[in-house]
């Protein structure tokens, strides 16, 4: 019905990925025996290791303990130590323990009891045929940790090598500029590979080494790290392995012992969010203000009247002086300021939708970025708003690195 | 590899469900065009409409299109109004257009294009002996919108009735409570039906009616709603199909013709960001400063000194002057302010992580509300700031009200 998000999903996937298990196929099916069956048939027939989730509990719904018995040809027993541990959990509980929770301690002949730490339902491990066939709960809570602790063991036994993976974090570069220029490096690769991610505005590299070792995985990814920052320009990588751009910022503040102080208009806060929304930010961030008006830039940030009057607020004229005010006012190493047109509406063809600057002042590197970041789509608002940020969030830290 | 959770899948779901069709299966394959093909031969067996996301772009991965062509036994052909579209995008961009790009206008001939308003690659709509086909973008800030705006309305013509639903929503009321005060409702309810969805710390509740004709089944849709304000308190829901707290307060403000002002500590510019983000929030938003510092707060919003060192900054009275202050610097008609810890550094057994102070101050509604938002999760920093910004957008709707 799609009233639940399949996290399950893609944390299965993260930890096969760090076995070096490829995940080939992932599928879903309502409580449906004959659907199930089917799937699970199919998943047996192409994979070696099959994992389900959910369809342990004890109600009626609950289905594919007994499917994944019959499919592969087990009876169900009684599991005397997991009725023990039910009856136990009722117990502590002090509920009554009904009829169909007796269900839960049935496993097929043969299978392994996977402990469940976190709920009734125990997992199943069966291993027939050169088949792994592994059913863990479907409420996160209970099938991450048995994932973990439980059958992450029984599958490393299998796995040969460790993965590792670096990610390397472009901005300023578009997804295809990337691709192109990493057309050939990727291509002759075998391992490590690189793919690119594009994300929020931004480009993302990871390199993945299997290797004997993880030692040995890192010692394979640092020279195509190398040869990555050649081909795109270490002016445009932000980071490896860091989060986004604000914890990149933040961190390096803190290094260097500096502060920054926001001044936004079209971002309207943005920027002072994705400041604060680092733990820690509190150290190297004070103040921001935001002046959504002309008189707020005015009386608030000190941008001259007649700066607003001869160039309007969409000029790098105002958004120098609005940078350079909120260093004054906050005392702050780096002042950082916005101005712009996030439409739909007050847009002209001189000052079009998109049309932002972004402004950088401090002792030692001060610029102004003009960007027209207008798409031509319905509802990029937020886009423009969010991209502009991005800006400053990387001309905050090129000033930074200056100091 | 893990790294994307498929939030595509249950937005899909839950908007068929709302047609009144059933989702039988859904599955992920990665980039391979054998494996890729394999499933769309498979799942076009198996239904009537095969919908799939992801793999339009313009990198060598992206094979979803050229595959489905394949499986459907269609040449590709070079369709000039997306080539258009496309060449103008870059040129807007002002980057130049990698040939890549080009294999975005390509098309399975006989094959509808899906309008992607926020994304360069166009989705396409395949309909073949009485199968439909529909590859739609993978991220979900494109795939919503054309799914919403340019598939649905196809699949609507396939299904008997019209299905209309209306949304209230509620804040200050949990799941929990609204599924509890609404479960006889809900269980008594057929046609039209009722259904809680639990959204960023508000719950959603929706009134879904199938009838001959839009207007017949919005018409069964008003006693429900009446029913749902009556259990529910008035009070707590502030409206039916608004967008968000954001969009119903600058659409109250913007009819009464009144002003907001924001000083933020805790939220570091999130409500600010927030009301912004609302189209025209500049007829009734001048002014917001995030004082991230006690010094800031003095300097700036006039918070006393006394008032800091005898009560600290997390208190009700340093919030409500936080907020008198920022009414009168602006000159607002009302002034909301936020301090708080977001954590996960600096509680303590007094002052713990997740506590918020919110205080809004105008003529006819000045109030301050102690929050306390921890849940005891990790990471729950953002929760924290986000839940207080919404009871900051939801004090200023109420004294919106009031004035």
């Amino acid at each position: 019905m799609g009233d639940i998000v399949n996290t399950n999903a893609a944390y299965i996937s993260k930890r096969l990925a760090a076995l070096g298990i490829n995940v080939f196929h992932q599928s879903v099916v309502g409580d449906n025996p004959k659907r199930l069956a089917e799937s699970l048939k199919e998943a047996l027939a192409r994979c070696n290791v099959v994992i389900t989730t959910g369809g342990l509990g004890p109600t009626c719904d609950d289905l594919t303990k007994e499917t994944a018995a019959q499919v592969m040809g087990l009876p169900m027993v009684e599991n005397t130590a997991e009725l023990g541990r039910i009856t136990e959990y009722f117990r502590m509980l002090d509920r009554p323990m009904t009829e169909n929770n007796k269900k839960q301690a049935l496993v097929p002949s043969g299978a392994a009891v996977l402990k469940n730490n976190y709920g009734t339902a125990p997992g199943i491990l069966i291993e027939k045929d050169g088949k792994i066939l592994a059913l863990l709960p479907g409420p996160p809570r209970e099938m991450c940790p048995m994932l973990d602790n439980e059958l992450m063991p029984v599958l490393e036994k299998y796995s040969e090598k460790t993965f590792v993976s670096r990610t390397v974090h472009i901005f300023n570069v578009g997804e295809s500029a990337v691709e192109s220029k990493l057309h050939d490096l990727m291509n002759s690769l075998e391992n490590p590979t690189l793919a690119p991610y594009a994300k929020d505005g931004e480009v993302l590299l990871r390199v993945t080494a299997a290797a004997e070792s993880a030692e040995k995985g890192y010692e394979m990814i640092e020279p195509i790290i190398a040869k990555v920052r050649k081909a795109i320009g270490d002016e445009n990588i932000y980071g490896v392995d860091v989060e986004n751009l604000q914890t990149a910022l933040v961190r390096l503040l803190r290094e260097k012992n500096l502060k920054v102080a926001t001044a936004e208009s079209v971002t309207g806060g943005l920027v002072s969010k994705r400041i604060t929304e680092v733990s820690g930010a509190s150290e190297v961030f004070e103040c921001g203000v935001c002046s959504y008006s002309n008189s707020i830039k005015n009386k608030l940030l000190g941008v001259s009247r007649e700066t607003l009057d001869r160039f309007t607020e969409y000029s790098p004229e105002t958004a120098m002086e609005m940078a350079k005010g909120i260093r004054e006012i906050s005392g702050a190493d780096i002042g950082v300021a916005t101005t712009g047109i996030a439409g739909p509406n007050g847009g002209s063809a001189e000052n079009p939708v998109g049309l932002v600057y972004v402004a950088v002042d401090s002792d030692n590197y001060s610029e102004v970025k003009k960007l027209l970041l207008s798409r031509g789509y319905a509802e990029e608002r937020e886009f423009i708003r969010y991209i502009a940020s991005s800006h400053a969030l990387y001309m905050l830290l090129k000033a930074t690195e200056s100091l």
